[in-house]
């Protein structure tokens, strides 16, 4: 590539979260760098758009790195969306999502606003790669990250991605000498058990607070869950083609009409 | 079967709209119901969930129906979860979602609370269906729309769903002579071209509201946008696995290491 190649950087948890923070370390030694990021954590948003209420956006200097940035009210998704319409002279030749305070693998995906961001440019044509580290704390490090990061947004430069597909890569929290590499893999088949705390207010009303345990239902060594648990990065190819082609036939035998 | 259906009810319009009151009304005729529904609308929150913030939910009688029904706080995602964990004795032999106000075809899958709702439901491994009407207006008319909903509901009960499948099932704006039936599709290639109109607070701040069009990109007459314009009933089968399976082999080809 001649000139540097112009990337979008967002995440879910807002634009000060040192997740998106080193992200944004890591794309200034690649290319271009504008930030368009959410002005405080929408995690868990899944692929929440704002229609029904007004979306704030302006430009803000945050460090002395050489990336523009802006703050957003909105969602990662709306974050996606305002850059390109808005804030960008061109179409990006890539968009990086994260690095997310917490794992996206497996069904966490559906959830996922760090993936939606991801999934969104990916509608629009554009490389995407959402990225997750397996540490919920603000304080994660993410150190050991940093090479697996740049390793797999070159590649995606070099080689492209086909149209309607993105990355959605987690890396395990380990220290540098711990991982292992990095393994192409599927979505591991899981699922949330949940409880609901329920509690009381002061006045007396129900309410609840959801809890849960993730549970892996899946003992394939291809996927990305097994991956994580023995030490490598995982990379899952990710689609928004929803179709369940394989039903499709047997759907067409059923008595609709 | 010899005993009635247990059917889990729910929207993402909330729980007055006449979309539900309609699906309601149908699913009475068939099984013992019960509807966990938003108390207000949560449209375009994609698969968003409550994570941190409290819920509420209670029991609300709302007509003279046989079913019993809970009003939620939260997302269409959220009272799937609860139903399942709280309010129900047992887990629901089906779960429908809507009808929603305005269409969930094509990419609109990924943006849509009802959508979510089945989807949640199909990962608990509760066959779903998600219908929509293509009429956004409050005061839609789902009088055409009954037969097909009773029919395809009866068909899930009659043959179960593969799991890790759900039914998207989009309904045309037309009057019962002028529907042609129904049609097994795929989810269209199609995008949003937003437009974000930009304006000043009376306090001179800049705000943005989020408009678009919606653009079919597919010319294929074996999509949900192809049968809707033709008059016809869709129904798409759609999973939560997002791997691009195709994909795999070509990306253990690349140099990640």
């Amino acid at each position: 590539m001649t000139k540097k190649p112009l990337i979008l950087v967002t995440n879910d948890d807002g634009i000060s979260a040192p997740g998106i923070r080193t992200l944004i370390s890591i794309m200034n030694t690649i290319g271009d760098v504008v930030v368009v990021a959410p002005d405080s954590a929408q995690s868990a948003m899944g692929h929440a758009i704002t229609l029904n209420s007004t979306l704030y956006a302006e430009e803000i200097h945050f460090d002395n790195g050489p990336q523009k940035e802006y703050s957003c009210s909105g969602t990662a998704a709306d974050c996606v969306k305002i850059a390109i319409r808005e804030f960008l002279d061109r179409t990006p030749d890539l968009c990086v999502s994260g690095i997310n305070h917490g794992s996206n693998s497996s069904i966490n995906v559906i959830y996922s606003g760090t993936m939606s961001a991801a999934i969104e440019a990916g509608i629009e044509g554009i490389p995407a790669i959402g990225f997750s580290l397996l540490d919920y704390g603000w304080n994660a490090n993410f150190e050991a990250s940093k090479p697996y990061v740049k390793t797999i947004t070159e590649q995606v430069l070099k080689h492209g991605l086909p149209k309607g597909v993105v990355l959605n890569v987690n890396i395990p929290n380990l220290s540098t000498e711990h991982i292992k590499g990095i393994r192409v893999c599927r979505q591991a088949r899981a699922n949330w058990v949940e409880e609901f705390d329920k509690r009381k207010t002061p006045q007396g009303k129900d309410y609840y607070w959801l809890t849960g345990k993730f549970v892996n239902l899946d003992s394939g060594d291809d996927t990305d869950e097994w991956a994580l648990e023995n030490g490598y990065v995982s990379v899952v190819p990710s689609q928004f083609d929803l179709t369940a082609h394989q039903f499709i036939k047997e759907l067409k035998s059923w008595d609709l009409k």
